[in-house]
């Protein structure tokens, strides 16, 4: 690709915020939209409108959304995506607090979990990772903290 | 209540369903419904439509939503409402089949469980119970399991 090419491509958030809808509607009904995907590292958020519940608190499904779809987007930013697509296998959350603004959820993939996930896939077609993420509301207070349990997976597999 | 009063009022299931729209917006939008919701027992679905992912599988905060919303429609069913309110604490989930048509979440809670709920709620103004769900595709296959944990709380603490 030439410099020019280069500079002509959107942002990976931006590529990603763009198939979100038709990748997954009912998150992108939702509002998720990704703030920051780069290797190793991204960011999610969600808006407080259409998503509260009675209590006027942003419904649990809403929060694990938010958190969940980041297995997607680091596997997006990080691995060959000609070669594996990642999906999700088990997924735990904890509300620790009353989210009623706009919430902001994180993950990070270290270096070495990469490089453990990269050989097991090129070796056996498939390698499960754990992504711990940390959901903020617009105070930055935690409201949940989640724990999703992914795979990478080859194509055709 | 008179015998005539009681036939005007619709099953609970209806009243369940006719709150869903306004109590938990995204769930509605999804299309959750209650089937059934009664003493220790509450069963709901969610269709297709709208709810797929690029696999063509129904999302995953998806199939987290119809069986977390078991709690809140369980503890309707079996608490005095008028003294308690649910919110969940927690949640487990395991995807465990290709979920490609309306799914159908069920739930049950002992008696002996609905017995210990209502004497601590009532001495302690709080109680915490555990709610596991099964979530089947339309052929009866479990598609995922689930542990919710709830909490039933006196209305004002």
């Amino acid at each position: 690709m030439t410099a020019s090419n280069t500079e002509g491509t959107p942002p990976l958030v931006d590529i990603i915020n763009g198939a979100l809808d038709f990748t997954i509607p009912p998150a992108g009904k939702m509002g998720v939209r990704a703030i920051e995907a780069r290797r190793g590292y991204a960011a999610a958020s969600v808006p407080v409108e259409g998503n509260g519940n009675h209590f006027g608190v942003i419904y649990a499904g809403v929060q694990f959304t938010v958190a969940e779809v980041l297995g997607g987007m680091i596997a997006i930013a990080t691995f060959d995506n000609s070669a594996y697509y990642p999906l999700v296998k088990g997924f735990e959350i904890s509300f620790l607090g009353m989210a009623k603004s706009q919430l902001r959820a994180e993950a990070t993939l270290s270096e070495e979990e990469i490089a453990r996930v990269e050989a097991e896939a090129a070796e056996r077609g498939k390698s499960d990772f754990t992504l711990e993420a940390v959901v903020t509301d617009a105070d930055g207070k935690t409201v949940a903290v989640t724990k999703g349990l992914y795979q990478l997976r080859a194509h055709g597999k």
